[in-house]
């Protein structure tokens, strides 16, 4: 938004564009309605010897920043997002909007006055399934449509290839001659991403689009180990901290910096009230784990969880937006001894919760026995399985064991009940793994889950730092993305020790970007090495500008250049602090090339002459 | 040192010792004299149901603070660190003190008595080995000699288990036995560390032990793949800042952190008093780039530099105590061509000063021609060789190029060259690699180099993160380090962008730490797993000033976690901030281990009275 627009509630949310960058929005060829929002970044021209230039072409990415850095959208949080998907929706002929909100829990909410003051102001009555529909973009997939959502993902992933296409006619062809020597991993497409190809992959349940029919806000965004590699973030109050305007800008903040998906994790009081709230400014899909507040439901004592509880908060849920669930339905009553013996126990929340329902009743998890009820709700509003972990180890010393590899053999069985219903679903994974125990976890995913996309927190790779986990988990969740994993979440420096602050958040994101994008790198993703490039020519030229506006982070390199060299010729001088004037590689390297080509000519010549070696 | 004894100069430097921890000392068998220090940390009991408790044995670690840490010990920069290996060197009855410095640099520098205001006051005549002696830990190997300083290093490896053994009686036996289900790395002895298996990997050339003669303050480390993964911090000044002091604190500060050695890259005025300093204050080996330095003698200019300017300063520096040099003598002629077309040309400082200097003259390089000389050198003082890769990439878009790969193979043929002569050799590698290329570097290493020790910078696995330099290139480190790199040159947070701060020192060396350790898990090192085992167990237990201490950075562990529990009631609750205390995973797991054994008694009961399955 322009700072003029902000009201004083608004001067919380972070609307500021990148340094040097531009919201474009590239139209669809199939349905020309969809404007797929990228950022274009400005770069300078390189200057040659003899005082002349040549421009360097502006670089495309991938933005999930969503209308925060569009200075010509004027941003209201009591309004929400723009509706960009609640066209084809309707299109779609398929849904049909409620005179009320279905859940019971829903209803008592709506109906507290006292709750007035809490509520987000333009709440509409629900979408749902007509009466016997599947409105899943699987169900689509299936019947070989190509939906708005599958178009403005393939757009969307192949980055500045089809903008350049757009803006720059042919100039795409020639960038791409670049990656022709590169080594391209197996299960990346070489060339572009069609739409053909996103409902393929979708269809076959290896990718998923979550997008619930009631968060209509969402920036279409695809979840598949053939796409690139997505992060997750985290946020969510707890019974000490956080307003609600609060909440809507961490998950603002975590988009502006890079993630793909948002998963709300509140558990403290007015959790409905600020969900209501994030999905409506939320840009991203937004992923929950309902089990925390089935358990508010019954204050926090888990053998008083019922299945109807359960489901009632799933609707409550479905119908306010939420586009994916973190399910524990693999967390089984005979599994629960094996944990008994780990060094850590159970760690993962949902998981604690569901073992002690089952031992408290010995009776098998509800969430398993009522996993066919679970698929038809999921499937009147497209809300996508995140199948949970709820045995994921929680040390190095509890990696890969049977308690875990067991719920994962589970999780295989219930993705083909949720593929019976076309529903989408993911499965996630773990935790704390050493570096050689990693490959094994996407190989066993791979097997037990029929190549369903793969969610992992991290792994951490060690458990000896705290306070630095998320340098820990990156270097595992790099790995694992390389290896296939469609999409990492995040882990703050917070990990273990606390809440995670505003700085924890950005931190535990550009990590994970940067994380993410090291595998797109190592996959071959045809989408991501041009910005590396793009970077590095601007570095080994001495742009300093251009190399901060390239960078995941442009304010910290800035910030970090300016500590030692804080004037502004610093900026356009041709050495950095690192060397000082007098020396610098980058220079000499300069003159190397120019004595090169000079000296080799030259030597050439020579060689003609006498007929000898070059270097003898 | 104890706070009361610290005098306003010493207040710069770094002395206080770990919360919880104290310094211990091992002694050694076959050198009685040897005292091995080490860090302990002592671990409160665990609470047990029924107000009962149960002790923790201490855990100790490996320890690169030297005396800084020990409060016994009364540290004075101004006279340096206890000269631990003097005794040691003497009696080896090959060495002679020399009646004054060999280096004409050095002369005139202990002649201008303008710098006597800046000189350490207790510099010693150095020592060089006898006529004709070599004095290497190499050629001490090769004849089957143990040195203390290889029983040093066999006890240090060994981490706790050998201080248990002193410690308390057979209590390493049974902690092992948690190890043996584990899968242990091909390269990794099983068992213990023994001096027989040190002095074996140094005569193969498969290890080295950086141990000039004239730094007997150092305390004896190894680097080598089937040791624990070592760390290498920069320090250095340049045009504009830092005074000597600042630069002896910077290395203490690093290896407080953790680094096993430290590399002074000083560009500016005074590097030889500055190094002095450092030498005579630093408990680990000191490597350099001694054409830095001959670069300062001939003001900057590449194509002045001469082969006795060179030697000059490399036998300055040998006399100093400076324990291992880079030197690019594979930067050859021929090869400087194939980085025209680079993206990034030539990025090492080293490279492109010779790469220059090779073109200027359209001569061999003269690191090359000359080598034998220099090993030469190097044998009198038993200075370790660290061949630099001077046409390392730069960048994604140059890795594992051809210039990389032919200068790596001309590193192979050089160390058979140092070996000849009984000098100790480690060979530099990149850079920037995107992962899927990562392991060709050590595999290609191994065999061109016939599994001499590799050191590397990174590698960073992608380009477009300046600010987090540390994190994109801890993912490479972390993987060659588990796929056998020995020693990994940390890379800061400010790295393409400034000169790092304290702070960034600390966060490059507890980055770079905590990949080692990844990488040491992942190899099977047997002394690695217990330090996690034994946080983890503290992080289940709730006993979280045990978290803190055995964590890599205790102070910033317990600063996140006051963040937002700062009570002192707070570090003794049975939950923390991420749940509050109505809700928590960890108490949940504990009343699941109670249930589940209380359970499964009655429920085999039933089983043996019914005959029937536990679970149908």
């Amino acid at each position: 938004m322009k700072k003029a627009d902000k009201t004083p509630e608004q001067g919380l949310i972070s609307t500021t564009p990148f340094p040097g960058s531009k919201k474009i929005y590239v139209e669809g060829t199939l349905h020309k309605k969809i404007r797929v929002a990228m950022r274009e970044i400005s770069l300078q021209p390189t200057k040659l010897t003899g005082g002349k230039t040549e421009d360097n072409a502006s670089v495309v990415v991938y933005d999930t920043s969503g209308a925060y850095t569009d200075e010509n959208i004027t941003i209201n949080v009591k309004k929400g997002l723009p509706r960009l998907r609640e066209e084809w929706i309707a299109e779609r002929n398929d849904t049909e909007q409620l005179t009320n909100v279905s859940s019971e829990f829903g209803k008592q909410r709506k109906e507290d006055a006292s709750l007035d003051s809490l509520r987000f102001e333009h709440i509409k009555n629900p979408l749902k399934a007509k009466p016997g529909a599947n409105v899943t973009q699987l169900h689509y997939a299936k019947k070989g449509i190509i939906t708005p959502e599958m178009e403005y993902i393939a757009i969307r992933e192949n980055q500045r290839i089809d903008a350049l296409k757009h803006k720059l006619n042919g100039q795409y062809e020639l960038l791409s001659q670049q990656h022709a020597g590169e080594s391209f991993g197996a299960n990346t497409p070489k060339g572009y991403i069609t739409p053909e190809f996103v409902r393929d992959e979708v269809a076959a349940g290896r990718a998923i689009i979550p997008s619930n029919i009631n968060h209509p806000e969402s920036e279409p965004m695809i979840i598949g180990r053939n796409f690139l590699v997505k992060i997750n973030a985290n946020i969510g109050n707890s019974a000490v901290t956080s307003s609600i305007e609060e909440e809507v800008e961490k998950a603002v903040w975590a988009c502006r910096w890079g993630a793909d998906t948002i998963m709300d994790l509140s558990t403290g009081k007015n959790i409905h009230e600020t969900r209501e709230w994030i999905i409506r400014n939320s840009p991203v899909p937004i992923g929950t784990v309902p089990i925390y507040q089935a358990l508010e439901k019954v204050n926090g004592k888990p053998e008083d969880l019922t299945w109807e509880i359960f489901r009632d908060t799933l609707i409550e849920q479905a119908e306010q937006g939420v586009d994916y669930f973190t399910i524990h339905a693999g967390v089984l009553l005979r599994y629960i001894p094996l944990t008994a013996k780990r060094m850590t126990g159970i760690v993962s929340r949902g998981g604690s919760i569901m073992a002690k329902w089952c031992l408290a009743h010995h009776k098998e998890n509800f969430l398993y026995t009522h996993f066919e009820e679970i698929c038809q709700i999921m499937k009147q509003y497209d809300v996508a399985f995140s199948l949970g972990d709820g045995l994921r180890p929680g040390s190095i010393a509890d990696a890969n064991d049977a308690a875990q590899f067991a719920e994962l053999k589970t999780q295989g069985e219930l993705n083909r009940i949720a593929w019976k219903h076309d529903v989408q679903v993911m499965n996630e994974g773990p935790g704390h793994i050493p570096m050689h125990l990693i490959k094994e976890n996407m190989e066993k995913q791979l097997e037990y889950c029929k190549e369903a996309p793969f969610y992992t927190l991290g792994p951490l790779t060690t458990d000896i730092a705290p306070g630095y986990d998320h340098i820990t988990s990156a270097i595992g969740a790099a790995m694992i993305g390389w290896y296939g994993t469609a999409m990492l979440c995040y882990v703050t420096p917070k990990e273990h020790l606390g809440l995670p602050n505003k700085k924890d958040v950005k931190d535990g994101v550009i990590t994970y970007k940067l994380a993410a994008h090291a595998a797109d790198l190592a996959k071959g993703h045809p989408g991501a090495q041009y910005r590396d490039n793009a970077l590095s020519k601007a570095r080994f030229e001495f742009r300093w500008e251009d190399q901060f506006n390239l960078s995941l982070d442009p304010d910290t390199a800035r910030e970090f250049h300016d500590e030692t060299l804080p004037a502004d010729g610093a900026k356009v001088a041709h050495f950095c602090s690192m060397c000082g004037p007098k020396f610098c590689s980058m220079q000499i390297t300069q003159e190397i090339r120019d004595f090169a080509e000079k000296g080799l000519q030259e030597k050439s010549e020579e060689f003609l002459l006498g007929g000898k070696e070059i270097y003898s």
